[in-house]
C-alpha cells in the first residue's frame, strides 16, 4: 500500500462534527448508589408491609408483600438463593415465590411460618462490613438492625446479591440473613 | 458502490482453509462443574487444616491454613465478604485475610477464636438449594454437612460466591456461614 | 460455644432429601453454541429479507427488516455499535435503529442507502479467526461470505458482539463489517 | 420464636462503630474513564514506537512494540481478536502475540507486513460513535485518525473490546480497524 492513498481518505469534517457531540454511553454495570437504594428500598418495603397489616390485615399485607416480592426480588428471572432469618428445617431455603411470600406474611400451611413481615417493624439501618461489585452483580455483607413500634431493635448478619436486569431495575437474587451466634 | 467490485473480493483460499480449522475460544465464565470442584475443594482444605494440626501442631496447621487462604480465598483480590459461622459482636465480619486466619486456626489475641478448622474434621458433603452463575461469578446456597472424627455431624446454612481469577482459579469473595435457626 | 451444641443440629433427614434432587442452577452466561446459533440466524435472516424483497417488494423487505432488528438487535436495550460494510461519510455509524433499517432497506432520504439486504443473498458462510465469551457478552471476529443468485461471493472482515438479555435471547449490541483491505 | 429472644441479640455498640467507617467496596467494573485513558494510551504508544523507529532504528521499535502489546493487549490471556487495517488475506486476522508484532513493526518472513507503526506517526484522536460497558469489558467505535509528520492525516472506523484484569489494567482483546469505504 502507498501511505499516499491511505492519507487522502481523513474526514476532516465528520471529525470536527463527531467531536460536538457526546458519544452515546450504554453501560450496563450497577454502581454502588443504586446498591444503597436497593438496600433502603429493602427496608422501607418491610416498614410497609408491617404497616399496611396493621391497617388492612392480612389480605392487604400479602397484597403489599406480593408487589415487593415482585419489584425487589429476582424470581421472575428465576430461583432466588433465599436464606430467610427464622426459617429452618426442611423449609429453610426459599428459592422460589411462593416460600418467599410465605416467610413474609405466613398463612401458608406448606410452611410454618408466622409472617416476618408482619412483627410491626418500624425503623431499619444497615451497616456494610464490605461491598463486592463485579459487573450487574453486587454483593454485600453487614449488619441490618430493624427497630419494632416497642423501640425494640433486632441485629441480623445479612447477605445481599443484586442483580441489575434489562430495565435497569436491581433484583435481590441472593439473600442469607442469619441471628448472630451466640455461644453456650 | 458497484456490486461487480464487492463482489470480486471473495477469499475462496481463506475460507476453504479457516473452515478446516477450529477457532480459538476464549471463555471466561465460571462453569458449573468448577463451582462444584471448588465447593469440594473447601472441604478437603478443612479436613486437611485438621489432620495437619493433629500431626504438627499449632505450626503446622498455620501454614497450611496459610495456603489455603492465599489459594482458595480472594483476599489478594481485596476484602472478602466473610462471616464464619462461629464469628460474632465486633469481629463479626472478617474481611481481612488476618482474620480469616484466625477464625480458622486462632492464635491471634485480637480475635477470640479457638480455631474452627482444628476441631478435629474428617469429612464433608454438601447439598445445594441452588446455584447462581453470572460471568465469572458464581453463588451457592445449601447445607454443608460437616462430621468430626466422633462420627458426629454438623449442619450449617451455607452462601459461597466464588470469583474465577485470570489464571482460570477460582477465589472465595464470598461467604456467609450460619448455624440453623432454632426457635425458643 | 460447646460443640456439643453445635454438633446436636445436624439435619440428617433434610440432607438425605436434598441429596435425591438436583439443585436449580440459574446460568445467565452465554455459551458457544448460542453464539454459532446467532451467527447462522443473522445469515437466515438477511436471506429472508432478500427473498422477502424478490416476492413481496419493498413493504415487505422492510417489515421483515423492522422484525428482523427487533429481534437479533439490541437496539430497545440503547445504542449499537453497528458499523455496516458499504457505510461510510457522517453515515458510517448506525447506532440507532432507524440508521440500521435504513442500511438493510434503503428507502429513507436522511441515508443514502441502496439497501443491502436487497442484493439477492441467497447463501451465507461464516468462519470465525476468534470467539471471546466474557460473562453474558460474547464477541466473535471471522470472515463472512455471502453468495448471491448468480453464485458471486463477497466475502467480508466481521465483528460481533451479542448480549444475552434477560430473557435468554442473543442481541446484536456490536458490529463491525468492512470489505478486505486492497493495496494500492 | 418469641419475639423477646429475636429482640434481645442487638449490637447497639457494634452498631455505632460500624457507622462511623466506610465499608470497602471492591467493584471489578470498568468506568468510562478508564476506557477512554486506555485509548489515549492506545494512541501514545503508537507514536512512541514510530518515534523509537526514528531514533533507534528496528531494534528500539521492536522492544518498544513488544512492551506495548505485553501491557495494552491481552495475548497473555488468550487469542486476541484483531483485523489491523492493512491486514489482508490469509493474514487478516492477528490472534497472537506474533501476528500483532509483525504488523506494528514488520520485520517478519511469515507475514508481508511493511511495520504500520514504523510510519512516522506523530499525532492521534478519537471520536467515539458510541461506548458500551458490561462489567469488567468495554467496546467502543468510532473514527480514529492519525496525523504523520508531513502532517497528512488518515481517518479509520476502529472498533476496540477493552477487558479490565485482576491487576485493574485494561488489555485489548479486540481491534478491528477500517479504512472507510469508498464507492467505485
Amino acid at each position: 500500500m502507498k501511505r499516499r492513498t491511505l492519507l487522502s481518505l481523513g474526514f476532516v469534517t465528520v471529525m470536527a462534527s463527531g467531536a460536538a457531540l457526546a458519544a452515546p454511553v450504554q453501560n450496563n454495570n450497577i454502581t454502588e448508589d443504586e446498591v444503597r437504594a436497593a438496600q433502603q428500598a429493602w427496608g422501607a418495603a418491610l416498614i410497609q408491609i408491617s404497616q399496611d397489616y396493621a391497617k388492612g390485615g392480612q389480605a392487604k399485607a400479602q397484597a403489599t408483600a406480593e408487589a415487593v416480592l415482585n419489584q425487589a426480588y429476582g424470581y421472575k428471572m428465576g430461583p432466588v438463593l433465599f436464606k430467610p432469618t427464622l426459617a429452618t428445617g426442611d423449609t429453610t431455603f426459599r428459592t422460589t415465590h411462593e416460600g418467599a411470600l410465605a416467610y413474609f406474611v405466613g398463612n401458608n400451611p406448606n410452611y410454618g411460618d408466622d409472617g416476618f413481615a408482619l412483627k410491626g417493624w418500624q425503623g431499619y439501618e444497615f451497616n456494610n462490613a464490605a461491598v463486592y461489585i463485579n459487573g450487574d452483580l453486587a454483593l454485600t455483607m453487614g449488619h441490618v438492625t430493624l427497630t419494632n413500634k416497642a423501640g425494640e431493635t433486632t441485629t441480623v448478619d445479612k447477605t445481599w446479591g443484586f442483580k441489575k436486569d434489562d430495565e435497569g431495575q436491581l433484583r435481590i437474587v441472593l439473600h442469607h440473613s442469619s441471628l448472630p451466634f451466640v455461644a453456650n
